[in-house]
């Protein structure tokens, strides 16, 4: 089985670190293969940068398609709250996997509520939309950030992982939350300070995609191609894919 | 890895049934033991029979930690709305899963609105029930019935595989639904028929929750016992696993 | 009339207590029998113990049924969270009372919004899941637990009252009830006390499910039996009711 | 004990019914006073017609609250979804119920899903409105009409009986109801029609709201005056009882 | 254009600054006229007095359409909570605009959740009720009230701003608001303390509802009569308009 | 006052028919200047497309930002259901307006239930995801689609016409909506037919959100900046704008 996992951003070393969060959750006969789009933002802050991250990853998938490459078993859209996977399953028969709503389905099956810890407070909002168009808001107890953006967390990931653990504790603490979610993808060890602290289960998004990616792919079920995922009509586009017509 | 598959009707024919509906999922390593309730109902119809085998699947799994001979990875609960899932939760400290949940989940990664075909009409409500509790009703778009019971079912399997296809199209076309979950356990055959007839994946509730059973083992993920799923108090009770107790 | 009031759990001295606010609540010609299961938990703390004690009383009033000694003109189920109303529905004719269910109702007809105190954090899940199935959670500002166990309630009644009272002064002040619903069977004083120290009206549950059971049967009102609540199919069953069977 | 019941409208015919309709069903030893507004509009069938109703009302009590007259034990108000309760409940320290809301009540006591059957299209928002405020739509299968105003009924009550007949039973085949409220006051024989034809219970708001008075006083409790129901400031009124100074 | 303002209180004072307030909000050939019942209450902190207030609302635009004065192309009722605004509309063909919901739906539009910061607590659960009715519920963080009753305000109105200012910096920071409506009409200053104070835009109802009319009028559309506006039917009235019958 | 209205497809066709929209809705001294992206798609029928047109919006609004060029006060996002609002919202200091919000603003100032009929059954699930998300779902009676694609409405616009007219009266008859939202931009006739035929307002997106931009500029109301929508941090991206990187 071969699993694509998709970085919605431009950050290399952000691709290194959901690969090999990707690879450490899947199991030995599945490879795993993780790329980031030919254009975009080396980080995703904003509504903007979440657009553009979406077109990015339908560009990787679409210059796939056209090159006839595309031999994925399923994708993993490793970008927690961003857009693009109805995009994606419109595009494509495997299955699409997002990695906030796979880590809120393990949540839901391992505990009664659970609670969201990102890095920025400007990603909260995307999360609960991305949740309550999922239909994954019910047993939501809250979406809660740390503060900290992508250039804290990089100069000190031991003080980055201890702030979402003290958050984390908040959330089991005040908001009821018995399952903890990391909402953001490619930090190393910090489900495991969170269990081992605050005695809860952490999910990690990538782990948890590929997890349901295999899960999927071995029952032999895709996208329900008889809805609103059916390929669109053939309507004539300019520029696409549009990494084709960037210069480089 | 060992799965315990539990039927909780007392009929064996249905635990041969999905038996054989667990070990078609799963993958080769994995073991699958199916076993049912030494008291109850050799069909669940209704709330008291419901009630009557949550006790009869938490005796089941009483006596085997009594004897020292509970050694499942994962527990799957093959009642489709039935009651006792959160009790096998409190008790055990490996995953357990509900193949009415387990529908439901899958459906919603492969779907926009899933719709759940049952037999009796009278089975729409706990489904219902279900599906609100576990914080799953907002993409469900209908629980519809073909009306047709188990002695039907067993007389005449082909009419009632025709029955429940004609209540699919009905969700797909009335409803909206993208995909279906058959609401029921142990009918051989149903969801390749829907999806040939109709175009629309079908998932089977036993097949979800081995698939999802294998993955929680695989991310090594179980029940946070950090909330209501944790152990409850030593209280004194009378008669407890009733199996004990009961003439033979 | 005659209410049939089953405790379902198995103490002798909680079954007491009930009774006497069975009693205390009722009209002068309304006859109170107050009854426990013959096999379960002396108290109830956990989903297990919840379902076990459904099947408990399941099996005094089938036991009743089969003895053709039943003769209530309804029956009040004195437990608050607990399960087996609607089994008890299906298996009788006459209006049956959850606690739970009634003190909410009382609660939305004197007030705009209700919290629920009770006394183990872990009987809030349930609650809530009670209030949110029968369509009562709307108004329902908060479920909060005292923290306090049936043993320490037990030796130290004052205490108990207290901490209760103060948890119900959190409800009135940070979640802005006005009406406070006594969520647990048979404690005496507590409604007395929260209303004479917070102004408040306090509901205790067995009292609102004998006079909604006197209301119904005034009314000439029972259990429509015209859809769930309709008697199950004749499925075969082994060992029902289970105390027949059971070595004393 | 002592209940005033309010008809909101100025119809002496329609204060006969209710006022019969309540007697039917009140305890031999409860006394029942219907009485009706000096001032308003002879049927309700508009927002408007329901605010000066609710006006009407409140000149009734607040003319005995000054002349010291007022000495009932609980208030009953008449209109099915007109507007005035939470009025007379800041008015007054004893109990009000609004039939409406009595009637959802005992819906949900006796079933799972119910709904109201009313005479003209134009009250069916209204209704829901009031079911919604009062945290009572959860289970509400559905409000619907019959289709006839006031004159046609007056003019063939019989044919009138027989289209709320109709009415109800497309709620129960279409609509999932299995209890049925009346969605008018006075009409004789309704509720009897409904369950003789139908197998539904049905429920009369006036009988409903009658008995959960009878309910209150029993259990000794009335409105919360620790919330929104406390009495208001006493600000300057201008023509307060207003029907004091309408020319006669 | 000429729009109508309704103060439903009786107190010139609070007339003049609402006039004051509309005029200030209206584009310069927007012509306002400010009017007040000829009974009521001089505040409205009341259930009691918002019928009032509505009824006497009503009834100015009765006389109005009695005598043929009636000329304006829009209405604002400029009452934060108060009851009337459907009524209204069912009298007339030209918009009315509500200053509670027009606020509401002005926040929205430039912003993701909004708060409303009222005086008086007792005035929380009409503004809520209003919200809800009107499908405004989803996107108000919460409904506050500073506790400054009208004769602070008038007594010490620098204090009253400084109140509101702080209640609305508690949403901002606690509720997470971006937005906040002035949950009360006619006080100047406040919405430019708050956008000042806090750098949160600040919404006032009046200026919303002056400019949602002039947009209505300027788009053409008007308040549907297909539905529940239509006019009702003509039943006969007593007394009515009021204040015909009045002593003067 | 000088409005930027965004047509997200390429089709210069329906830039001219979304521009005459616009003008024919704005007042005066309005200037409307309507423009395309430099990429994308000529018509806008799936997630993938619509992903497009944000970034395609986003591009020409940072184009004009880049070059000093943006001076609009305000901005009309003319894609109904399509994404990019909130980006613009967070690159703006001026208000930005979508089309399907607006319609559904007006919409619920002039009515109780409001449908939206859109062109293909593929757009449904957007649109209910954008109304869901702004918080709008709660008064839309039903999300309802013709069937036409582009092609069919360009090749006989009466047909379509015609059409449209009868799924409203569908929303009508069926759903109970009192008011009808058109649901794609740029179809001339169509409100006034539906107007004319079926006796109820229709509210065309762009004619509401220049009604709307106009009334937010005049009353000196802009997106709030203290939450969701201020600006990102500044991430480094490549290629951005992608127009200026494109060969052409």
């Amino acid at each position: 089985m071969r699993i694509l996992v998709l970085n919605p951003n431009t950050s290399a070393t952000m691709t290194a670190e959901i690969d090999a969060a990707a690879r450490a959750a899947a199991a030995p006969e599945t490879e795993i293969v993780t790329v980031q789009p030919s254009f975009g933002s080396v980080a995703i802050d904003s509504a903007a940068e979440s657009y553009l991250s979406a077109v990015g990853v339908m560009d990787v998938v679409a210059t796939q398609l056209a090159a006839g490459t595309f031999d994925a078993d399923a994708v993993v859209l490793a970008g927690f709250g961003e857009h693009g996977k109805d995009a994606l399953q419109e595009m494509l028969d495997v299955p699409v996997l997002d990695i906030a709503e796979s880590a809120a389905h393990v949540a839901q099956l391992i505990g009664r509520r659970f609670s969201v810890v990102t890095t920025l407070a400007r990603s909260i909002a995307p999360i609960e939309d991305r949740l309550l168009l999922a239909g994954l808001a019910a047993h939501c107890a809250s979406v809660r950030a740390c503060g900290l953006g992508t250039a804290e967390v990089d100069a000190d990931p031991a003080a980055a992982v201890a702030a979402i653990v003290a958050e984390a504790e908040r959330a089991v603490t005040l908001d009821g939350a018995d399952v903890i979610c990391l909402g953001c993808a490619g930090m190393a060890g910090v489900t495991a300070a969170i269990t081992e602290k605050l005695g809860v289960p952490a999910v990690d998004g990538v782990a948890a995609a590929v997890g349901l990616a295999q899960m999927l792919v071995g029952l032999n079920l895709s996208t329900s191609k008889a809805g609103v995922y059916a390929a669109g009509p053939d309507n004539a586009r300019t520029h696409w894919p549009l990494s084709q017509g960037l210069h480089t």
